[in-house]
This record gives C-alpha cells, sequence and structure tokens, in this order.
C-alpha cells in the first residue's frame, strides 16, 4: 500500500490542473479557513468535482484514498497512550487521530446546497471504480459510514405514493422499477389504485428523490402467481376487506446508497402503517424472485455426474434432459415453455428449494440474493409457487418459480438472529423438497 | 481509569433493575436481533431512559463509559497493523475498532420516532454531570461527534419567524431569548415588525423545536445603543431604505447541542438572505455585550497596585476611587449609574478595549465569549460604545458599554484565520483605546 | 322617496370632484370597456373609495341608492308582461330589470384582489350609516343578499383554532372574543389546551381573517358555572373522558356581516366534528349569558304596581325592596353582591325565567338576542343557574345568572319549527319557574 | 307558458315516487325546518337527485320551472307600489318576490358537502336538455346568474401547471385539451417544460377539478405554424430570452360552466404573470384555429352564383373548381392536401379573410366563435397563416389556416368597446384581403 500511495501520488500529480486543483480546494476545506468561508467554499469544491471526466473522478479518490488517510504512526502512539491508561483524553485522542480526514470533508462539502445528492452521486462513482482499483475500498468504508449514519431511519420520512403524487416522482417510480418493468403511466395508475399500496422513503435533504419505494397489493389470499397483480385492466378490489398484504415489489433507486439498510426499516414502517390502517390485515408477506436460480442450475446440469448428493444428482440429470445444458434458452419462447417445463415440475421445485435452502456440496446456504435480504430481515421462506412468473425475465431467472416470504411479526427477531448464526427458517412444505441427501 | 472502571461497575451493579435492565436493552439493540427488530427495541429503550431520575442517568453515563468503549488491546493490534502496511484493509478494520460501540448504539436510538430530541436531551443531561463525573468526558466526545454530522448546515432549515409563525414557536422564541429578555407577546411582535427580522434554524428531524435564532435590526446607520432597537413603541421603518442590518442578539434554544457550530453558518446565511432581499443593505454589524467585562475588571480594582502595566494600573486605581471595590454595585440604581460612570468615560472604555484586546498580564487575549464567538466567525471588533446598554443587566456586565462587530463578506476569511493564530481584529480607534503598556 | 333622490343627487353634485369621480368610475366599470378591462378597473375603483373619509363615504352610498336602482316603469312594465303569460322569456328579462344594477356593481368590484375584504368593510360602513340614513336600506339589502350568496356555508372552511395557529390569527381571537373578554396570551393558551376547542369559519377570499369562532369546553358534567371554565390555572383534563361538550362562547369577527348566517352552521358543524372525535359524547349544550334580563326588569322594578298579571307584580315588589329602582348597580361591587341577592334567589330566577320564556304583558316572548339566536337553532332552554357568572359584566347583564341550551341532533328541526310558530321550548323545571299569572 | 305548467304538473305527477320525493325535498329545504336542518337536508336532497336517471332528470328540471317561479300576481303587485313611490322598503319587496325561489334552493342545495360540484354537474345536464324544452331556459337562466356570481374571478386561483403537479390533475388536463389533442404523458411533459407555462383556474368549493387552463409558449417570434409548438422532441428554450408569448390552446373543463366568463380573465392575468416574471417579453398573442371557415365556406361553394358580391363570387368559383363541393374531404389525405391547396392560396386567405372580417351577404360579421372570443376580449386580428395546422383537424375547419390575435394591454378596453359596436379590430393586411365588394 504504502508503495500504491507513491505510485498514485506520481499519477495524480502527472495529470493536470483540474484533479490538482480540487484536491488543493478540498485541503483548505479542510483548514481553518475552510471552517471560516461557511458553505461557500463547500459550494465551489463540489462545482470543481463536477467538472471532472470519469478518469479524474478516478485521481480524485485515488487523492482521497492517500493524502487523507490518517497518519499511521500516530494512530499508533494514540492507541499505545489509550491502552496503558484507558483514559477518555486518550481514548478522545485516538478516535480524533483514527477517523480518516476525508470523513471531515466529506461533513464539510455536506454543508453546501445540494451537498447531499453530490456526495451520493459521488459514491455512486466510486462503487463503479471499486473493482479497477480495491484500493480505494477505504475510502469507500467512510462513504458507506457516514451514509448509514446520515441515512438513519430516524431521519427518512415515509410517503404514501399515490395518484396525488407530483408527477416528477410518479416518473421516478416508472424508472426505478427494477423487478416487474412499468409499462407506462396506464400501469403505474393501476399499481396506485384502492387495493394497492406503494409507499417510499424520502430523506429531507434529497426532497425530490425517493431512495427505495415497495409495492403492495392487498388481496384475500396470499398469491401465487405474479400476473394478477399486475394486470392493467382488472378491477379494483375493496381494501378493507382483504386479509393478505403482499409485497410484490421492492426497489432502490439510489445506486449511491449500496449498502445503507433501507429495505428492512421501509417493509416494517409499511407492515405498521397498513396494520393501523386495515385492522383485518393478518398476513403479510412477498412474492419474489429468484433471481439466482438458473445461474445455479446451469453448471450442474452440464456435469450432472460431477454432483456427490445422489439424490441431486439424479434430479439434475433427469432435468438435463429436458433442458439440455442451457436452460435459460426457454426463456425465449415463453408461451411454448409451460408445456416442456410441467413433466419436470416436481423436480425443479425439488432443485430450486435445494437452492434456496440446501445448496450444493460446500457451498454456503442460500446464494440467492432476495432470499438473503428477506431471511436476514427477519421473514420465513413460506412457499414455493410453481409458473408463477410466466413472462420472458421470469423464465430466464427461475424457470417461471417464486416464492412466498412470510414477515409475521412476533417471529422476525428470533428468525434474524437463527439466519445470522447459519439456520435457513421455512415452512416444512419446502424444507421437505430439498435433496438434502 | 481502569480502576475507576471496577468502581463504577459496582456502582451500576449495586443500584437496582432501571438502570441494569436499560443497560441490558442496550447490549441487545447493538446485538443482531437488535437490527432486526426495526425501530421498536430504539423505542422500548428510550423508554426505560425516561424513567430514570436524576442519579440513575449518571450511572447509565458511567455504564456507556465502561461498558461501551473500544477494547484497548484490539485497537492496539489493528493500529500496529495498520502501521505496519497502510492497508485499506487494515484501516477499515481499526476504523471499526477504534469507534467506541456507543456512537452505534446512539445511531440505532436514533431510529426511534422522536429518537433525535431524546438525544439531545440526554446530552444536555450529560453535560451537567461533566463536572462531577469528568470520566464522562469520553462519552460526551462521542455524543458531540454524532451531533456535529447529524446536525450538519446542510441538513438544517432556516425559517423566518414572524407574526405569521404558529404560537407555540414563537413562545420558545420569547422563553429562549438569552440577550435582551422578551417581555411578554407586544414585545415579541415589535421585534418581529417590517423593519426587523427573526430567522432561526431548525432541523428537520426536530420540527417543532428552533434549534437557534438570530434577530437583526434594519436601520440606517451602525446602532450605538440597544434601547432604541428595543423599544416597543418605536414607529416601524422602512426595510427597503435600510442600509444597515445590526444582529441584536442571537440565542441558542437547544442546550444538549452546545459546542456544535449553528451561529456561525446562521449568521452568514442570513446576511446572504438580506443581501439578496435588499441590495441596499451595505453593513452588517452586531451590537452586542461584553458580558464578561466587570468580572474581570473587579479583581483588577480591589488590587490595582499589583498590577505590572503601569498605565493600565493607572487607569484601574482611578476607576477603583469612584467605583469601589465592586462595581456590580452600580447597576441597583440604573438612574444614577450614569450620573457616577460619566466622569470615568474615558478611563473605562480604555479598560474595557484592553480586556477586549489587550488583557492583563499572562492572560490570554479576549476571554471575553461573545468577542471569542464573533472574532472567530471572521467579523472584525469595530466600535465600543459608551451607555449603550443601560438596562441593570448592562451595567452588571459591562458598566452598560457594548460593541459592535462587523461582519465583511470578503474579509471574513482573513479574519478567522488571523484570530486562529492570536490576532485580534479590530479597528484602529478601538486599538487605540487598549492600555497596551 | 322620489324626493329624496332629488336632495341626495344636489348633496353628492355639490361635493366635489373624489365622490363624483367614484360614481363615474363605478358607471364605467358596469359598462362594456369595464368588462373588457379585466380586474384593473376594479381595482382603482375601489382604491378611489378607500380615498373617502365617513362623510363622503355616506354620499357613495347614496349615489348608490338613486343612480343604481332598478327603473321603477321598466320593471312595471316587465312584471305586467310576466303576469300576462308567465312566460320562461319575460322572467328572465324581469329578472334582469329588477335586480338592482349595484348588486352587478359589487360582482365587479369582487373580481379585484382584495375585493371581498374590501366589500365586508363597506358594508360594515353602511350598516353604521343606517340609522342616519334610512333610505339607505334598500342599499344594504343587495349587499346582504349578495353576502349571503358568497358566504354560504358550502364555502366556508372550518379550521380548528389550537396553539400552533399562527399569532396573526390568534391575535384576532383575542380581540374579537366578545363574550368572555380574553386576558391575553396566557388565558387565550388555557383555552385552547386539550380539554377545549376552539373552531372558526374562514372564507377562501379572506384567508387571514376569521369569520366567527366559537369556544367549548369538554367536561364530564353540563356545566352550571362559567368561572371553572375559564379558570387560568386549572388544570387540563382528559378529553377523551368527556361526556359534555359545554359551548361557552361564540363571537362574530365581521361587524359588515351581520344578518349573514354563520354561527347556525359553526355550532352544528362543530357538533359533528366533535361527535366523530369524541364517541363518548352525548351532550351538547352551552353556557350562555342572559345579556337583556337586568334592562328588562329595570322599568318593571320601578312600578312594580302597574303590572297587570298578580304573581309577577308580587315578585317585582319583592325584588325592588332589596335591589331599589336600578339593580345594576350592584355590579358595582361584585365581592358583596351575591351576599344580597342570596334572598332573592327564588324571586329572581322566578322572574328570569318569565323574561326567557313569558314576557310582560303586550310584549313578545324572550325579547333575549342570545336566546333567540339558540331557540332559532332548534336547541332547547334546558337550565336556569343561579350565581353562574360573578363577574361585573354578568351582574350588570343578568345579576350573576347564566342558561343552558342544549342542542340534541334529532330534536333541532322540530324545536326550531316549533319557536317559528312562536313556542318556547324549554325543560320542565324551567318553565315552572315562569310566573305566567 | 301556463298551459305547460299544467302539462307538466301531469307529467310529473304521473311518473313515480322519485321525482317527487325529490320535489318534496326541495320544498322542505326550502321551508323553515330546511333551515334549521342545516347542512344534513341539503345533503339528503342532492343523493336523491343523484339516484334519477335522464328521463326523471328532465322532470325535475321542468318541476323547477314550473313549482318554483316567482307568483306573478305578487310580483305584479309589488312592481306598481314600488313604481308609485320608489321607496327602499317597496324595492326590497319587489326584489324578494321577484326573485325566483329555485335561486334559494340552490344556495341551500350548495351548502352540502360537494354541494358546488352537483350544481355544476346540474347544469351540465339541464343544458343538454334545454334543446329538447325550451320552456328550461328561465331555469337555467337561475344557474347562469348563480354560478356567474359564485365563479366572479375574485374566488379563483390561478394555478401554475408544471411536472410537479399531482397525476390527477394532469390527468385531467389530458383528457380536456380541446384543441390540439395530447398525445400521452410524453406530449404532456413537453408541453410543461421550461419554455412552455400552462395555467388554470381553480375555485376553492372544486379544489380537485380544474375550470379552465391555457397553454401558453414563450419563443422568440409570432408563430405562424403550430407543429413547432407540439414537436415533442424539440429541444427546449431559454424561457429568459424569449420576447413572444403565443398562447396556443385555451380549454374549459366544465360543460356546467358554459357562459360564465371565465377564459378572459384568465388570459389577462396570464399576461400580468408572465409580464411580472419576463421583463423581455413585449408580445402576448394566440395562434388560434378557425374553426367555422369550412362550414361557412361549403355552401358558398355550392351555390357560387347565387353570390352578390361580385369579388367574393369570383373567388367562391375559383376555389369551387378545384376543391369541389365538399372542401373537407381535403382531410382524409393530409400529406398531399397542401399540394392540392397551394395553388389557391392566395384566394382562400381572401375568402378566409372575408369570413372573419366581411362576412357573406345579410349575414353577420364574424360567425366564428373562436374569433368572436378573443376580439370580445379586446384582443385584435393581427395575421392569418397559410398552412398553418397540417393536422386533418386543421383541414376539415380551416384549410390548414390559422390566425394570430393579439393582445395589446393598452388597446384592450377600446378594442372590446368598438367590437361590442360592430366594428372588427384588424391588422391592415388582414383587412386588405377581405372580399368587401
Amino acid at each position: 500500500m504504502f508503495d500504491s500511495v507513491q505510485k498514485h501520488a506520481a499519477l495524480i500529480a502527472r495529470d493536470g490542473l483540474k484533479v490538482r486543483r480540487l484536491i488543493g480546494r478540498c485541503h483548505k476545506l479542510l483548514s481553518e479557513r475552510g471552517e471560516a468561508a461557511g458553505v461557500s467554499l463547500a459550494r465551489e469544491t463540489l462545482a470543481l468535482y463536477r467538472e471532472l471526466d470519469r478518469k479524474e473522478q478516478a485521481r480524485f479518490f485515488l487523492a482521497l484514498a492517500t493524502e487523507f488517510s490518517p497518519d499511521p504512526q500516530k494512530v499508533l502512539a494514540a492507541a499505545q497512550a489509550y491502552a496503558q491508561d484507558g483514559s477518555a483524553e486518550h481514548l478522545a485522542q485516538l478516535n480524533k487521530l483514527a477517523e480518516p480526514p476525508r470523513q471531515e470533508l466529506l461533513r464539510r462539502l455536506n454543508r453546501a446546497p445540494g451537498g447531499m445528492a453530490a456526495i451520493v452521486k459521488m459514491r455512486e462513482r466510486l462503487l463503479q471504480l471499486l473493482k479497477e482499483y480495491p484500493e480505494l475500498a477505504a475510502v469507500d468504508w467512510d462513504f458507506h459510514h457516514l451514509l448509514s449514519s446520515w441515512f438513519n431511519p430516524g431521519f427518512l420520512q415515509i410517503i404514501r405514493v399515490d395518484w396525488r403524487t407530483p408527477a416528477y416522482l410518479l416518473e421516478q417510480i416508472i424508472a426505478h422499477e427494477a423487478v416487474h418493468e412499468i409499462q407506462g403511466w396506464n400501469d403505474l395508475h393501476r399499481r396506485l389504485e384502492a387495493d394497492r399500496r406503494c409507499f417510499a422513503f424520502f430523506h429531507p435533504a434529497l426532497p425530490d428523490e425517493p431512495l427505495i419505494f415497495v409495492e403492495v397489493a392487498l388481496v384475500e389470499a396470499m398469491s401465487e402467481k405474479v400476473a394478477p397483480l399486475l394486470a392493467v385492466d382488472a378491477p379494483s378490489g375493496d381494501p378493507r376487506r382483504a386479509t393478505t398484504a403482499v409485497f410484490y415489489s421492492i426497489s432502490n433507486c439510489q445506486p449511491g446508497l449500496r449498502g445503507v439498510s433501507l429495505g428492512n426499516f421501509l417493509i416494517k414502517q409499511v407492515v405498521d402503517l397498513l396494520s393501523a390502517e386495515f385492522p383485518r390485515l393478518k398476513r403479510f408477506c412477498t412474492l419474489s424472485p429468484i433471481p439466482g436460480f438458473v445461474g445455479w442450475l446451469t453448471p450442474l446440469l452440464k456435469e450432472p455426474d460431477a454432483i456427490r448428493r445422489p439424490k441431486l444428482a439424479q434430479a439434475a440429470q433427469a432435468a438435463a434432459q429436458v433442458l439440455g445444458a442451457d436452460p435459460a434458452r426457454l426463456a425465449a419462447d415463453p408461451a411454448t415453455a409451460f408445456e416442456r417445463l410441467e413433466p419436470l415440475k416436481e423436480v425443479l421445485m425439488q432443485l430450486c428449494a435445494t437452492y434456496l435452502i440446501g445448496a450444493k456440496d460446500g457451498e454456503d446456504p442460500t446464494p440467492d440474493p432476495v432470499a438473503r435480504f428477506h431471511l436476514n430481515n427477519g421473514a420465513r421462506l413460506e412457499r414455493l409457487n410453481w409458473a408463477a412468473d410466466t413472462s420472458k425475465k421470469g423464465l430466464r431467472q427461475s424457470l417461471g418459480m417464486m416464492v412466498n416470504y412470510v414477515y409475521e411479526p412476533g417471529a422476525i427477531e428470533r428468525n434474524h438472529e437463527q439466519f445470522v448464526h447459519g439456520k435457513i427458517i421455512a415452512a416444512k412444505q419446502v424444507r421437505a423438497l430439498a435433496l438434502t441427501s
């Protein structure tokens, strides 16, 4: 790393004025003059950043890594002093020296009008650069640390999105829906009618941009297919008669907030809001995609013989005979896909349950990101649904299967804790499907 | 400190259930189950805190100091690892271990509805306990650190307070005015008329409580007396003709935010707002009290002979002959006080300038807190005003003298920097008064 | 009247330019050019009116009476045509000719910004002038007719006034309270606490001025004394436990809206709102003053022998022996008044019931304006309360007595109808007190 | 008419309960009990109306005509009394008797929640029935009279419609645009960008429904073609550089408000608002359709020989040779239409100018409704534009021609007055085109 510091310094120096001037301004912003300048200097600094192209931005972040890190020797000395007497004074000193100065830099940039939006955009870029420049991980740690603190649930406002919502916000809902694409304004309108709900989190410093939103259907039974929930022409039901709230889509709008816990809190606040409005609701569940199943299945189909667990190997062989080596190809023709899949229903549901619960030899349980999200939130894997999403995307991801996860308020903490300790919370009938031997 | 940990642990253990239960809840909140519990556990934890009496609160804070501090040995090991290779990974590790767990605890408490208000109140109590329990300084460091980040100027909303403001907010303005007490609603109303302005900072998570506010008079010359600014019956002037904005009062409303920089930003934002609304305004100044002058002067009057600087000693002697040893006694009879003070006008203004600029032997310059605030913000000490505040409080604090500080936008950064390096920025005529020899 | 037209025309002509110019502008506003001018001409016309002094205003209104009335001959011809065939066409023609052109003038003035407020102020002045100039009655008829239509309850907004209300509105509540004077902001604050309610009507075109407001106490029994309701230091009760809503004050804020029915609708809307918020409320009543009792009693006390009804005469004699000829004098010393009144309790309550229900020979029932208001609204006279208002005003008006009127939703229409046909709706125990023979 | 009263009474009596019950409720609402019932009776009455089918509604309106008209004999007596002495008292009496009781009925219906919306809908139906039942004219006169008073410009709120406007309002803009149809949300979005403006009038009692709206383009020259203004992909211009505001569409949303003057005031308020926001704007004009031209031209083409004015006859003959007897047929193929029209450009522009200014023998000038609207508002007919609207609708209405009308603030009143007296205000070059001989 010390070497890399040298290397980057050279890199940054070489490339002209713009990055250098920005870095200079950052140092000034951290100085005494910066304190007195109020917001004007922060505004100027952000303006300089906005002029950078992608390459220059990379250099800027590298400079944050090298020039705005704590001084290792000073931190060491402070840690020694603290270890010696454990005093409040030495602890305060240590805290001051161990915190990377770029954190204070970000706090000062945040003072500018629009500062928060700019910092979130910065992180979006930083995350893109991270693969290329793994040495930026420490910088990202600071961004993540501060953003987690600033986007504390205590500061977020939950807003119901409906047909009274301003168009420029609705437009963003259409743009950011990541699970079941919204096909224009009519589709959106249907999703905002009386028997549907959409809630979004907003932050007071980003009032014009939703952070994350969830779409809910208020229905009379736990949904096993998604098409009826999305049908634009379906008549609107009476939400007061609903017994079940189905969370059928949750989408993040801010890539710069990756890793900042929002969805978990959003779901729980929506459960509270809906419970208060509709006392008849007694079940809160999702109808969720299984985005990783086909990706997990494909290598198994290629070499079923290499699988050690006999039942799993047998199932893979059976599937491979029908599907060939590339199951995703089915998606090309959704109209006929289910005719071909139907004979495999049992075996594919077993494989999918195995993917979600058991997993292949030597691999962690539940590589599925959606499963990890809900199970980690304390939900229970309740039911696996055959032919639940017959769209191309549904076929490509999971051969049309979907999952219901159930949020049972009284069980959430316990479920989460068990999940953290490696246990998948699943209903008996799902567990029974998994090919554990 | 390690000893004191032992002592406190005993103390906390001894006193029954309440504090113990609260601490237990805090540990749970920091655990995995706490993460999944969403806001409900945070709400319960705060409810337990609210039941504590003052003594129990002290014990709770002591527990925060002992049980929620970083582990010195682990921090040391991390600091060593980081010092060895300076890697991003080791830095991230160090950051994680060096940060006291009570910071994360506060962040999780903040998730509860009303969490922010509760944390600010907690710190108010913590500050009161600090004298008695200096070992709480490290805990306070964490509160201050988080509150500074959360009350970042980028999150604050500046609101004009006027006669259209809801009564429950105006009531707080009356209650918190700390410089020139507001004598009821008529007095307040006059301070909100067309030729006056009042601006306050609010935080979105504390929407019902002003954080700090400033009162401004829009006039045609830099004020040298405060009475005309406060006269309830004075006719309202035309603000569009004003050339000078006089900041005649600035008051904090939240003792729990002590040390969080707010006033500096508030003044500068108000300067911007007023400049935009009234293009004819060309001077931004204060009319400020000198709260520490009499306190500084009294010992000098008692023993003028002990003063080494001859001119200063001579002035002190002259003043002592008229004022006796306790100059604050004058305040008992404001009606006649100025008759008695008048002959001393020159000598007292010299002494006061000395207090503000020069100071007595071996002491730092400018012990006056108001002077430190404005000079540190980048203002210039412009003029010393005789008989400027003829109230009892004015006599008691500064024998009726007041100061104008001037905020000149172009000079603020430079002034602040010089002040930080020990130089007082003052107009020539004030400097000339100081008895530096 | 034709004579008076001549006279006024001379009067208006004589007095110079201002009124003439205004009248000229009014004619223009009614012309075709006025139609095209949009709001600008209306604005100018109102500006001219605002420059008039009281005398000139009188002349302006007289000009409205003479120059902006319908043409009697044309109306007669139209009435004859309509009487002949009853056709829609002739009716429309009649309507057009019979409506005084000053109505259209007012409608066009209303187009100006602030037009509505100006018209309401105009009528306030007009009402003051009516005694001196009874020939303005027809002009007032038009103002009243239009204002009744524009202040239709369908356009009014009911607003809860509480401590979150802007100060400039609360200030008006203090100023306009006409029943139990509000003694400053502390008194007001108490009247807005959790166990009290205040509701006001607003009109969208007068958003900054309440039209009328009512104050309600939420208590556990029908109040018989007003002091506990007004006590500033009384602890606030829990409104959810209240069974009775006592309307203890209702005040108009706009003298220019005299005769426009507002109070009736306000009370009924408040009953609906409170019923919805507090399902435990089962009684809606008032605690009302009896402003006309002493004025009615005084002549009886002077000449009790002239009274024909023997029981009434006897009671008057008994009262006269103690009170002398001027019972209002008691008010000079409220402290001792009730000692003197106590022995007369029975006889005074009989006299008061007689005033409210029976009344003296040859006089209409219920000359009391407050009684007429509530009975006409459909309320029932429920109870007469001794020593209910011990203030000077209470003694001066009614020797300290007050009345409860009860609004029973199911009985309102019937009660109102009976009242309109001359019957007083009163509880048995009040009726029993009245000296009808 | 008296006969028709008999007839209708029979009709209404015959048809069952519903109308009879509603009429009964209306009588009650006008009675004393109705006054006391507050808004509840009005609500019930409206509910009964809502249950009627179209035929029953007609009977209801007929009952309003017969049972809620003034009594001709009483009105006659009152008119005679007023004609005799011209007294205020007799005038008031006359006013009371001449006003049809259905006006007070409507005022009382308006008290109900949603009353105003219901009355506007009632009139929409009434207007549809008017052709079939001309005897309802008097009833419509009352609706129009009251609605004109209630929708007085002083009560209307002008709202800027933009991309921040709630979707349910934007949806109504799309639905009601009557001039240049809005092709979905993208089209709408373009019309709300920075170089466009849309303003609507709202009434406080109908907060969710726009009454009328206007669309404006801010451009650098008076537009002669509409396509560039409507192009969805056109880049947005800088409105601060615009010199000309082109009102390219104005649409009513409430058929029930026909004849209530709204557009006139809306245009003038928008001129004021835009002038204040953009000081560089120096011209306010329209780009307007000529909806009646082809309808006027068609009979002329059929029998050009019957035209007395020789130049006009000659032009009609020339046009007939190319266009045949049905010029609207061109619209079937917009792609080739202009090729065929081009040779006729001069003669068609002459004919169109004649239609707008001169008109055919014995007919009023300007039968065009759009021309009448703008000229009556005080605008000037400024320019006739060839091939300005190449859509099917444009061809069908006016063979693709459009007009610019100019609103010159200083000339509006004078222009309007001249128009009222029969004079068309037109620019010289348009006037020169008209075939007046």
